[in-house]
């Protein structure tokens, strides 16, 4: 199979870039994979593994006639890779990002990039709570959806390039501007963490149900909320402070609606109650037949425990 | 193996009744086993399905001579076929349930007990999204907590035996008095439950961002919250009017803390976030320590998938 790119250079070797690494080896998709991380025990730690065919001391020689360059750090730190890379970047190479959020990434790298690079941001919808070069496996991708999110004046045949190596790599591909991509994330990914950080934090702050409590009884439903609450801090951190304005007018309207359930709540109205949770069960459906989560009972926990 | 009890009866046959009749066959634990349901669609359903060895068409007929009744219908019914069984219960009899709920279920049974027969509450944490007489499978129960409640007056004996047939079915067994159990609830499933529903209808209110959007990038996190707000309705109404108290304690502390990262965010304060983010994980780790959920990425969703 010919590459889709023959050098493609990953700076920040977390769960995303090394999770691309597998799926651009497994299907031969880059001629070489040059990778750059920013703590010298992730650059030890990729080497040993064989990540990738070289690991970089700088992101300045790991870009160096790469053909596409991916930038898989915190969002918060974009900015700042961007400006030491945009000197040093091969005329006609494709930069793209990996960030949760889009219109600050592209606020913070675009002045950076020189003309003649093509600046394509991207966002695959995938992880698990795990983070580091380890954390990586090459089906992340496959049957996920990643987001482009061309600039003004994106090359469309550079877009279809990285088009190709997202579909090579297993994954979904759609487009969206930078603003409804923020939106549409706060709601389906950046409040629903919040969210979930909030309440496995009321769980551990309780003084009347102890922790052991809250961990041997947690399949009741916590569990599921736990999952997401255990995602890497800093890349949080970042995605609340860089999406605030649309997670915080999330977050508006979640307070709202929980308010009148509470209300109902407290006033036994149970036909309310009912309705809710009545339209509610048309959503999961959709998302089992969109073919977005599997219907195996305990998602396939049980399978996961005996395997 | 010499069963446990000699006749079951199962009054509701949904979800956790019909994983029982499944679990008390594979060891062998029940002689016989009676099932009821007010639906007669359900009724029809699990005689089709062979699901117990008998179906009656009232209450009264499952329980008579049945040396375990369990009731598994919605809390807010629990009172309702209490009283219409009460009259016809054995002598010697365990009457036990499966509700969510226990300060509410042992108000709304106990005073329909008749003297000799012995009350014994009782809540298996474990479920599934899906309702329903074809819902329920044999292993629902293996490695999960079943936590037994028993009231002033029970006697050992017939505690020691409803332990072993939920021993017997797989599950780990604890104590609690009623009180602790509906704040344990609380916080790790009432709550959490009411948050996902309120995010889900949030998600499906939205104008500006569709159904179908949320439902393709639902895999961002969204997803987690999908199954348990696609519950049943009518026994999570039932659960929130009868641990009303409970659920809006610990409501309140959501919305306090919740406040709380709202401000860090609106002022921009990442040490913050970050902190509370950090603080979250452990928690995450002791579940996984604790055996009550897999590490596998994903949670062995892709597996699922394949098989």
């Amino acid at each position: 199979m010919v590459p889709v790119y023959e050098r493609v250079a990953l700076i920040g070797l977390g769960l995303i870039a090394s999770s691309m690494a597998h799926a651009m080896r497994r299907d031969g998709l880059a001629g070489e994979i040059v990778g750059y991380a920013k703590s010298a025990e992730t650059r030890k730690i990729a080497r040993e593994m064989g990540l990738c065919d070289v690991i970089t001391d700088s992101a300045a020689e790991a870009v160096q006639d790469a053909d596409l360059v991916v930038l898989c750090v915190p969002v918060g730190a974009m900015g700042t890779v961007a400006r030491e890379i945009g000197p040093v970047l091969k005329p006609g190479a494709t930069v793209s990002d990996v960030g949760s959020v889009k219109r600050n990434v592209i606020e913070a790298v675009g002045p950076h990039i020189p003309d003649g690079v093509h600046f394509i941001p991207a966002h695959p919808l995938a992880g698990t709570e795990h983070s580091g070069p380890r954390s990586g496996f090459a089906e992340l991708f496959d049957d996920r959806y990643t987001i482009i999110v061309p600039v003004p004046g994106s090359d469309a045949e550079a877009v279809s390039r990285l088009t190709a190596l997202w579909k090579g790599m297993g994954a979904l591909v759609e487009e969206m501007d930078p603003e409804h991509h923020d939106l549409v994330l706060a709601v389906t990914s950046h409040t629903p963490h919040l969210i979930a950080y909030t309440m496995v934090g009321v769980a551990d702050d309780l003084r009347r149900v102890t922790d052991s409590e809250v961990i041997k009884y947690s399949a009741a439903g916590f569990r599921d909320f736990t999952r997401i609450a255990a995602s890497d801090p800093v890349m949080w951190r970042d995605v609340f402070l860089s999406n605030k304005e649309a997670t915080l007018e999330i977050l508006g309207r979640f307070t709202e609606e929980l308010f009148a359930l509470q209300r109902a709540i407290r006033q036994e109205d149970g036909d309310h109650l009912h309705d809710y949770f009545t339209r509610t069960r048309a959503i999961r459906r959709g998302i089992i037949e969109a073919g977005q989560d599997t219907d195996a009972p305990d998602f396939g926990r049980v399978k996961a425990r005996q395997g």
